[in-house]
């Protein structure tokens, strides 16, 4: 059912304070910009070999990446596995009585298909299932 | 300098109560189980494609994932970050000014080289480099 570690959501509280490590440092590359206004958060891609890392900072402190900056600080905030096909993950998961953020797939970064599980059914991990757009393997 | 998300850890309580939503649910496959006396912590690994899953749950309260356990509770861990070179990508982060947990690579799961990296200087997220052991690709 999951084919990738899509990508890891780092939560950080300004995006172009955080970029200097990942760019710099680490040396990665931005691949991607993007404001998700219906999560609540500016986001930044940056690629890992297939991978991703996706830095996350908040539209405002009351959004869930607000609430989890003034709670436990800047940090690793989620982990994104990949799927082919989003709905039969989805029905996957709420038949095994996996508790559900999302019941049904919604937009994600880059025309993603995603959708959240709730972290008191996964151990404590906010987890993402994501099934990338119909972008070029180069794209990804 | 970093070729993919090697794993994930997390942190959790015990690792065989873990185990049945990784396997059973996410449908994740167990490749490997080792105690790192080093480290504190029993280990697991479960394969996600190309990356891993790491399970880590500590040998004592008092031990790096004991006491995240106790002041944060179960949840995503560490990040590491897969380098061909570990000797070389220390050199370098060390040259950017980074602060080091791990001077020098010492062994970690299944025959890798491992050094960690201050959260302090990575924004907050526990960072791991590994150059993993010469195993075959189909061990990796």
């Amino acid at each position: 059912m999951l084919t990738a570690i899509d990508h890891i959501g780092v939560a950080v509280e300004d995006v172009d304070a955080a970029l200097p490590y990942y760019l710099e440092v680490l040396g990665l590359s931005l691949v991607h910009r993007e404001t998700l206004g219906e999560q609540g958060v500016e986001a930044a891609l940056l690629d890992v070999g297939d991978s991703h890392l996706e830095l996350v900072a908040p539209l405002a402190p009351d959004t869930g990446v607000g609430r989890f900056l003034a709670s436990r600080g800047p940090g690793m905030h989620h982990v994104a596995y990949r799927v082919d096909g989003i709905e039969q993950a989805l029905a996957a998961l709420a038949g095994s009585g996996m508790r559900l953020i999302d019941e049904r797939p919604r937009t994600g970064i880059r025309g993603s298909r995603v959708a959240f599980l709730h972290p008191s059914s996964t151990g404590g991990a906010l987890t993402e299932i994501i099934e990338p757009s119909g972008l070029g393997a180069s794209d990804k």
